[in-house]
């Protein structure tokens, strides 16, 4: 039973190697090197465990790590979809249900159904955990777009009411952490990287 | 207090992104791409969380993603060392502790402090956590090697005895994992992608 858990376990660790070749559309900070899923996801886990202390409500912090780790494993097959894609929604589309079924399911059933209950359960939103991994994942681009002079708001022409409203999810996992992205945001409009919609 | 932690610790978050920098010897599964140090260490704490049943004793699973998250950090100052390398020895190396210092030193002392404690004690290798996360970041490059023909055996001329003798400590985490390593072992001598010494 644990070798073919095992056999099971090693095809799943080659199959998500591909995660590495997802582009974001983010920038690593400083940088023109567009940042992959992998990299986003180890940032967002070592995040989370340094900043567990800011969350609004006591949260299980591995489960934190995990849902960060995988949350982004359903682009392998669905892509990444921009934050501010006008037309194709990220949230909970059909494409990516088949793919946490399909990648997911190479592992082991007992298994398989924890990770999709975690992807699931971060997707949602609603737990004190998910809300917390949604900030970590709020954040880190809101670090690198403002490390960039604007990175991808100035790229794609996003202004300040629709960062605003994207950010703001940060405040449910930390109002800490809100007031800190807040400022940066507003001092974003103030240095000029960052434009109001009837300026763009 | 909160908001002087918190910005130590986005002071922090922004340096660490230079992990994805770091190149390693090893590429990625099927690729001619060189991995770098923050990917590595996102699928070593994937792989962690979906190896742990196979541990030879109970782990605290989040020690040892914390362990593997964090635990080549300190290459950002001291670089990578090949494992392989004749010359420089990867552990504790003062280049390493200087760095751990300067780096997790720049977190809020206390948790500077417990990090440092978990980077040393992977270092060490000498508690459960520690053997287990270490077999994690023995298992993956083999996995590569072996997708790869060969990979950096091949490439850098590291023979079969170099490569059992480095991976065996897979055995102090799991001598599971370990079963089905060794096999990946001798089944690479056998399909010609792992010399032996006295024929290299």
């Amino acid at each position: 039973m644990q070798t073919t858990d095992l056999l099971q376990q090693i095809e799943f660790i080659k199959e998500i190697d591909k995660l590495k070749y997802i582009q974001r559309k983010t920038k690593l900070f400083n940088s023109d090197r567009n940042e992959n899923d992998a990299e986003h996801s180890w940032h967002l886990a070592v995040m989370a465990i340094i900043l567990s202390q800011h969350a609004n409500a006591e949260v299980d912090v591995l489960k934190v790590v995990k849902m960060v780790l995988i949350h982004d494993i359903v682009e392998i097959d669905a892509g990444d979809t921009f934050i501010y894609d006008a037309i194709k929604n990220h949230t909970n589309t059909d494409e990516e249900r088949l793919a946490a079924e399909r990648i997911f399911g190479m592992l082991p059933r007992q298994q398989a159904d924890e990770l999709i209950a975690i992807w699931e359960e971060f997707e949602a939103g609603e737990t004190n955990e998910a809300k917390f991994a949604k900030s970590m994942d709020r954040l880190e681009p809101l670090l690198q777009n403002t490390s960039n002079q604007g990175g991808t708001w100035k790229e794609f022409g996003v202004g300040y009411e629709k960062v605003y409203e994207k950010k703001k999810a940060i405040k449910n996992g930390s109002e800490t952490i809100w007031a800190y992205a807040e400022k940066l945001i507003e001092d974003s409009v103030t240095n000029g990287i960052l434009k109001k919609e009837s300026e763009i």
